[in-house]
């Protein structure tokens, strides 16, 4: 069976570099076997990928579910980080995922799904998960995801 | 003492069937004795039972803390699924209960109790909870309840 | 090394009294090493110290901040009341902080570190933490925030 790191090479992906977060917190804490990261905003190389709230007139869903799958990607450099490594982790276990939602948007789950699918490809599993859709998020992000993994 | 099951079927309940999940995760995960759910919305028998934000002019408190409830019974029945019956269950450790809210809606600890209170009857015990109001949540839901539960 | 409570008592802070929840929950929950906290507002002496949403117009991010402190206080006073003493806890492993936003208001993480830095101050280490915001909290809170500890 392939590994998670084989998994995401296939995918044509590689972990980023884990941002350094902004306050007195860290991108994931191991305790336990579990490994809890930060809610992960879709920086790529520092820029943040997709601001907005999502819905008519604001960003789309499809845009907004792809900054939801750069989230996913930033979870797991944080995780791997965290555990010594991709491979040390057995898989996910829980996704919360935030959506800066207009207040008639009602799609989350497929935004969100950016970051379950990439979840399900790495792993191999599938994970409990919360979709909800919220006022407004860190520098105007439209999507922050937190993720919970199981050490193996 | 009651099992879980018996306390169930005292209150007139049983667990519905499981909703199978529009995307790449799963109603609930066990993972080191903890059975992490996802977000249950208040479907019964694959409607949703209960729409739009609370609040003035929207949606009444007393309609979502019904639906809160079957929110809850919705978690139950992702659990059991997952951890081979309701009384491998010990209890209930923690709930988050989303609540659509309209900005002037600061009511959302009443409404979320239509969950709590399910699990108090069930378990005979109390779990940490937070509860907030959310600008809009999947399928213009009103509620949103996600539970973590302890094996026995 | 001080223990976090002597680096509390250091800051010149004591644990307030435990609020007793308004429904069937309880402050916080110990499980398998874990102290789940329930969401806390900024009661200080039974009184909300901060409400309304922030940003432009409303209440300013730094009182909010002071606001996510007082939290974070109820938060360790909840955790260590479960956990039998503020000493058994090792650390705080996440940190989910909901700031009550205007929908033009992206400074969650400013808010919430009122609590991320209360917590490292007492306990020496940093956590995972997640900063939303949202639409609406309880009686018109400005900021719930809501921990795990690990024991020691």
């Amino acid at each position: 069976m392939p590994t998670p790191s084989e998994n995401l090479a296939a995918l044509g992906l590689e972990l980023p570099n884990v941002a350094a977060p902004v306050a007195a917190y860290t991108p994931a804490v191991v305790d336990r076997g579990v490994v809890r990261t930060s809610g992960q905003l879709a920086f790529v190389d520092g820029e943040l990928a997709c601001t907005g709230a999502v819905g008519e007139g604001g960003t789309s869903p499809e845009t907004a579910a792809q900054a939801a799958e750069v989230c996913a990607l930033n979870c797991l450099a944080a995780a791997a980080q965290a555990a010594g490594g991709l491979d040390r982790l057995a898989g996910c276990v829980k996704v919360v995922g935030f959506v800066s939602s207009k207040p008639d948007f009602f799609g989350q789950p497929a935004v969100v799904n950016g970051a379950s699918e990439l979840f399900g490809k790495v792993f191999g599993d599938a994970h409990a998960r919360s979709a909800v859709g919220v006022a407004a998020l860190p520098l105007d992000a439209s999507v922050e995801v937190e993720a919970e993994f199981a050490l193996a």
